[in-house]
């Protein structure tokens, strides 16, 4: 990729974060919550049902990365988290264990952004395509099937056992792959994620979503680091990945 | 899935062997032998060269099953067992290291059998599909891109850092799926596989491969327990998937 003369080459393969770079969370969480606060007469607001579910997921990934807590899939996080909001929002006597297991099957049903299926497609024509989310593969395979995104194998924090942005997520992602970490091109719209990946080896490309946290996002509304691509949406970068040229 | 009735459920998971049940290894090695052998008017049999390379594949994982040595992938072993081959067929002196790094990648561009690929796509309507091979993540992604085979994930040794038949591969792979044992069915050519499958709790479907061996063939040729599901190919098995009742 970046040799001595600066020239970019074509990565071999190019992962991706998933929750807001492939998938709109937001709303489809919020679908979910919708639909069984209507069956439950519940008046909460499903947004802000699903941005309190979300607040959650770096203190409880934090535990892991920290080695205060061993392992565990995200589905098992996502789960405790859900019954710590339904207890702050008074919510708890509403869901059985059963119910609650059933809501937390939502992660699973994310829509694809609307460029995402047609630009992972173009994008495969030339290289690997991976998810490298923090999601489990049981989680993100499911969410495949789900939206139809044609993924050539699923990664992710399930093959490090530990999460992102810790630099051994990124590496034994590369590694599994038969890769070198700069054959390998991690794609996010989170500008955090792609500085620890830089930091583990990795390229880097930044896709805008300035809808994942709703009319009123404040961050990642660009790019903050140099990264070797910035592009609008998964149209553009295939568009900008097919240009380059191959090592 | 087998409940105290006797009806078998359709499982939430298809799990394959691939070597020899999804693709043709021993005609992919030796098309791939036979056009290196041409390149350095080498006279030896390509078919003979791929059953010795195949050959050493069994010895060779067994070093890592039985605790002598930890786990490395497929491609290193193939690797090592095709620097033991050329040995042993007096080829060395004719291969650099580069080249046998390039022949090695024989095993990533196998030819599905005629009724793979029409079999997945149709059993992929039904349940989620994915590789249990001892071929490494690398190697079985690589492959599906050649082949265009459609799995929904790539698991397999990797993911369990052991070699099939240890029943730790069969368990692990379900795991990571979020399956019970029992949800998820092995699919072979290979009845020892499926008695391993089988011990580890999953439910089994054999499918013949009687050219697998090429003409000669005297192993597998028929089913020698009484697995879930008996198939003559991938077409079989598919309907017969389909006609399961989902749990």
């Amino acid at each position: 990729m970046t040799k001595q003369t600066g020239t970019v080459f074509r990565p071999k393969a190019l992962i991706f974060d998933v929750f807001g770079t492939v998938v709109d969370w937001r709303n489809g969480i919020a679908a979910e919550c919708a639909r069984v606060f209507a069956e439950k007469n519940i008046s909460a607001d499903p947004h802000e049902f699903a941005d309190l579910w979300r607040g959650e997921y770096q203190p409880a990934m934090q535990k892991v990365r920290s080695g205060n807590r061993g392992y565990v899939s995200l589905d098992m996080l996502h789960l405790e988290n859900l019954a710590a909001v339904l207890a702050k929002t008074g919510l708890d006597t509403h869901f059985s264990d059963d119910e609650r297991a059933d809501l937390n099957h939502a992660w699973e049903k994310l829509p694809p952004w609307p460029d995402s299926v047609a630009g992972l497609s173009a994008i495969k024509q030339h290289a690997i395509i991976a998810p490298c989310s923090n999601g489990s593969i049981a989680l993100i395979t499911r969410m495949a099937k789900f939206g139809g995104l044609p993924w050539d194998a699923i990664l992710g924090a399930d093959i490090a056992q530990n999460y992102k942005p810790e630099a051994i997520v990124y590496r034994r992602n590369a590694e599994v792959l038969g890769l070198e970490p700069g054959e390998v091109m991690m794609v996010a719209a989170h500008n955090d994620d792609l500085h620890a990946a830089r930091a583990a080896g990795l390229r880097t490309a930044f896709v805008t979503r300035p809808d994942e946290h709703g009319p009123g996002q404040t961050t990642d509304l660009e790019a903050t680091g140099d990264w070797e691509i910035v592009a609008a949406d998964f149209g553009e970068l295939a568009a900008q990945i097919a240009q380059l040229p191959q090592d």
